[in-house]
C-alpha cells in the first residue's frame, strides 16, 4: 500500500491499548511511528510497517499527531520531561487513564511547550479499537479535534464532549464509577444467594436480565434530575426505602457480612426524612447536591 | 367465553400487581375470585367478570389455587388469621414481596392448616404480567408447582428455583440487591459528572451503553466464583484496585461528598493484601466468603 500521501501518526506506549491504536493507524495506511520504554513491545508492529523510534522525543518529532497511551501519569510526565519542547506545534492526544486533575496538569504542560492537548477516554476493550463498537470520548480544543478528526475516527466512534481538557477524563471516571457500583451490587447479590445455597451462576443468570431492564429506566431518572421534577406514580422513595431495608434485613438474617447498599440508603433516608417519600427515587441525587453546596 | 370448564383461581390483594395477575387469569377464561381490603379496587375486575368476595376466607374457599399479592407481611398474616383453616387442601402462592424469613414462616403456617405453600417472586413490572417478558420465580413443593403450572404459566415465564419455601424470595432479594448496587453506581456517576458541569442526561447516555457491556462479563465472573479458579489476563484485582482508587481520588478532588464504592474496595484491598492482586476481580467474593465462615 502506498502510504506516502497520508499524514503521519505517533503512538507512545505499546500496552494492549497502545498496540491496538497503532495497529488501527497502520491498517488504514498512515505512516506510524511507535515508541515504548521496553522496545521489544514494538516488534510485531514493526513487522506491520511501523517505524520504531529510539526515543520518545524522536517519536514525537515524526508526526503532527501524537497519541499517548502509557501506563500512568508519572510515565506521561517522564515523556514530557524527556521530549521537552518537542510538542511545539503538535497535538498530544492523551489516552492514558487518569484523573481529571492529571488531565488539567498535562494540558498546561503541553500548552507551555506551544502544543495543543486533547484528552481522550476509550470506553472500549482493546479488541474493539478500530471498530464502531469502541466509543472514544475527546475533550479539549475543538479546533484541534476537528483538524485531526479524520485520523481519530479510525480508532472507533469518536465524540467530542467538551472544550475543557479534563472533561473526557471526568466522563471516564464517572462511567467507571457507575460500573463499579454495578459490580458492588453483583457481589452483594452473589453473597445473598450463596447464603441460601444458590450458586453464583444461578443468581447471575437471573440478575443480568433484570439489570438490563433496570438500566433502561436510568435515562428517565436522569431527565428528572436535570429538570429537578420528581413526580412519579411508580418508583417512589418510600417504596425503594422499603426495598433496601428488606434487603439489608435479609442480609443480616442470613449472616451476610457485606453491605454495599447503606450509602445509597442514606441518600434515600434523608429525602424521606425531609418529606419527599412520594417523590421519584431519582430525587436521592438532591441528598448529594445538598452536601456539595 | 365459556369458562366453566377451566379451574378457578383466587387472587388476594388488588394493588397494581394483584390486578394484573387477576386480569391475566380472567383473559384466559379462568373463573377468578378476588378480594381486597378496600373493595373498590375490585370494580374494574368485576366488570371483566371477576367474582368479588366479601371476606378473604370466602375468596380462599372459591378455588384450589390462591395467589396472595398483598402489601406486606403483616397484611398476609392478617389474612392467614382471618382465613384460619380455609387453606386446607389448597395451594397458596405467595407473590407478596418479602424476605426469606417471612417466606419460611408463612410456609409453616400454611402447612399447619393442611395447605401447601409456594413462594413466588415477580421479576416484572405489572404491565408485563401475562406476557413472556415477565419472569416469575417459584419455590416450594415441586409437586404442587407441577400440578398448578398450567395456570401459573399464564402469568409470565415461570421457573421453579428450589424446593425450599424461601428460595424464590432469596432470588428476589438478591436480584434487587444487584439492582440497587447499580443504582448506587448511577448516583455516584451523576455526582461525579455534575461536579464538572456534565448533566445527568449526558453522562447517563454514555453510562447505559457501558453498563450493558460490563453486565455481559458477570456470567464469566460467576463461573470463576463457582469453580473458585480466578486466573485472568485482563480484569485483575490490581487493575481494578487502581481504577477504584482513581475514582475515589477524583471524587475527593472534585468535592463529591458521596462514596458508594468503598465497601467494594475493601473486598478488593483484602484480596490484594493477601497476595492475589494478579487474580480476577471476581476473587473479591472470597473476602465475603471468609467473613461468612
Amino acid at each position: 500500500m502506498d502510504t506516502s500521501a497520508k499524514p503521519a501518526v505517533t503512538v507512545l506506549g505499546l500496552g494492549n491499548l497502545g498496540r491496538a491504536v497503532a495497529g488501527a493507524f497502520l491498517r488504514n495506511g498512515h505512516p506510524t511511528t511507535v515508541w515504548n520504554r521496553s522496545p521489544d513491545r514494538a516488534d510485531a508492529l514493526a513487522a506491520e510497517g511501523a517505524a520504531v523510534a529510539a526515543t520518545a522525543a524522536g517519536a514525537v518529532a515524526a508526526g503532527d499527531l501524537v497519541i499517548a497511551v502509557v501506563i500512568d501519569h508519572p510515565a506521561l510526565d517522564a515523556i514530557l520531561d524527556a521530549a521537552d519542547g518537542a510538542f511545539a506545534g503538535r497535538v498530544l492526544v492523551n489516552l492514558t487513564s487518569g484523573t481529571p486533575d492529571v488531565a488539567r496538569k498535562a494540558a498546561a504542560r503541553i500548552a507551555g511547550q506551544g502544543g495543543t492537548y486533547l484528552d481522550a477516554a476509550a470506553l472500549a476493550v482493546p479488541e474493539t479499537i478500530g471498530t464502531p463498537e469502541a466509543t472514544i470520548l475527546f475533550s479539549g480544543d475543538p479546533g484541534a479535534y476537528a483538524a485531526h478528526r479524520e485520523r481519530l475516527d479510525l480508532l472507533g466512534t469518536g465524540r467530542h464532549v467538551g472544550a475543557a481538557p479534563e472533561t473526557a477524563s471526568v466522563y471516564d471516571v464517572a462511567v467507571l464509577a457507575g460500573m463499579y457500583g454495578m459490580f458492588g451490587g453483583f457481589f452483594q447479590s452473589v453473597a445473598l444467594a450463596e447464603s441460601s445455597g444458590i450458586t453464583a451462576a444461578e443468581i447471575t443468570g437471573v440478575l443480568v436480565g433484570w439489570l438490563a431492564g433496570a438500566a433502561a429506566v436510568l435515562p428517565q431518572f436522569a431527565q428528572e434530575m436535570d429538570v429537578r421534577e420528581y413526580d412519579t406514580e411508580t418508583s417512589t422513595l418510600n417504596i425503594n426505602q422499603w426495598g433496601i431495608d428488606a434487603i439489608l434485613a435479609a442480609g443480616k438474617a442470613q449472616g451476610v457480612g457485606f453491605d454495599s447498599l447503606t450509602p445509597l440508603k442514606a441518600l434515600i433516608d434523608r429525602q424521606v426524612a425531609e418529606g419527599h417519600g412520594g417523590a421519584s427515587l431519582s430525587r436521592a441525587i438532591e441528598s448529594i447536591r445538598a452536601e456539595a453546596r
